[in-house]
């Protein structure tokens, strides 16, 4: 039998890497990176110093080049599908083609697997089709919205109160109106926080967090929403590509 | 000026102490332990256990006996206010006497501290108070629920969706009917999930996840609720206590 890890590796600070994710990649005999074409040459640096530092002697890196998502279509969903179904090809040829029976390979994800991430989809879809066998494991990591929290020393959850993980797109098609629950927000590639009424919402914006380059803007969003989305612009174009999150409550409830 | 570190220390297994967290926990010199009166025993000893293997020679390890929270009463708000301000006595006294000025003191959090965790709270109050003066640091920590999922090898979000981190009172009294998030249920001292109608909802469970007493389920509610009640019933019998959380999906909405 051959085993799967995923493993969450954290959102940019290597020293997010929990004890249990430095002991699996230390007994990975292959690294399957699934590298977006346009990805960002530092977090690919800062994922093979990740393995270089804690794989054991005589581990293989396998770069798979994971198909670009055609992410201009309003049809999200089904381009989500088929680029996953592209996705589980090319693992599913790499785990064949580099694992041999009672081998370990290896996944490794941004923050925590938990959290709007395709891997343990993949795999599932792979093992579904029946024709390779494998066994597979997930290793929880510190998400970025753990690290938002922790940077602005808050906390996700009020008192008793909920709070929900949400997408750049809910939010700009819902709004955040009086009455709405404490919001995280992710994969906000169109500055969301600008398109929604800012009385009584105050933000904890996070981006790059974890890394050297780590931004934080905290307070009403009346006030910050436009010198985030500023800051925001200018990150992007020094550095080619934005990673982003946010909290967003209501302060005028209780 | 006195530093201290709020470390997040995962829900019960010790590989899930991030490098931040074991880097933190070697440069303290003293742990201010709150100790719930009720306090499981083997969670003491698990936190004895990450202290004795990476505190550093010398460290000090100060009981604090955390006040008895009233949780009969129906001002829940309230009565975690007074708890708190309680709280904040204890540790602000502890900060004064047990560490010097440059000396650095830590407090350690069950899983992330930023979810219903009351230590960052407890320092702002402290702080706000104006008499005694440090700085703070949260260290982020990997919560009971991405062990949950984890587990279960399943994401808390599905694809371009919310989901909800909520309590057991909250759910119990909003019910879970269709058209309801995903949610994440935690702090279920009631079992609410035998409460709602379970038509078209499914369960992920766990129960003193990372620990070796680890029970998980899953499967319909409607077939799964009264064997997770009893399991949780039998299991709370044999060690006293129950930590536990779920993660609940409408199978029926797209
Ligand atoms: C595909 S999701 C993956 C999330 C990841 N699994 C996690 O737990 O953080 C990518 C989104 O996560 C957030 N994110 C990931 N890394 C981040 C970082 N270093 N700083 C801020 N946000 C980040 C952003 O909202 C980004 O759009
Ligand atoms: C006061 S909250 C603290 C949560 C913690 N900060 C975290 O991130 O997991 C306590 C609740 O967390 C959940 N929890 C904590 N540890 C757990 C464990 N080992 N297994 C299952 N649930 C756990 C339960 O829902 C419990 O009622």
């Amino acid at each position: 039998m051959r085993t799967l890890l995923v493993i969450g590796i954290g959102a940019g600070d290597p020293d997010h890497l929990t004890l249990e994710a430095v002991k699996a990649i230390g007994r990975t005999d292959a690294f399957l990176l699934l590298d977006k074409p346009e990805e960002r040459q530092d977090l690919i640096r800062l994922r093979r110093q990740m393995i270089a530092e804690h794989g054991r002697p005589g581990h293989r890196v396998v770069e798979l080049i994971d198909p670009a998502r055609d992410r201009t279509t309003a049809a999200y969903k089904e381009a989500v599908e088929e680029w996953r179904e592209r996705r589980a090809d090319l693992v599913e040829q790499a785990v064949v083609e580099e694992l041999a029976e009672g081998q370990t390979g290896a996944l490794l994800v941004w923050g925590d697997p938990a959290l709007y991430d395709s891997v343990i989809a993949v795999l599932d879809r792979i093992l579904a089709r029946g024709r390779t066998e494998f066994e597979y494991t997930v290793v929880p990591g510190i998400s970025s919205i753990s690290v938002l929290a922790a940077r602005h020393r808050t906390t996700l959850t009020r008192t008793a109160r909920p709070v929900r993980i949400t997408t750049g797109r809910r939010l700009a098609a819902e709004g955040f109106g009086p009455g709405s629950e404490d919001a995280v927000v992710m994969l906000d590639g169109q500055a969301a926080f600008t398109k929604i009424d800012p009385a009584g919402v105050h933000i904890h914006y996070g981006a790059y967090l974890g890394t050297e380059d780590e931004i934080l803007a905290a307070g009403p969003l009346a006030e910050q929403a436009d010198r985030i989305a500023e800051l925001r612009e200018q990150a992007r174009e020094r550095k080619g590509w934005i990673m982003d999150s946010y909290l967003l409550r209501r302060t005028d409830s209780e």
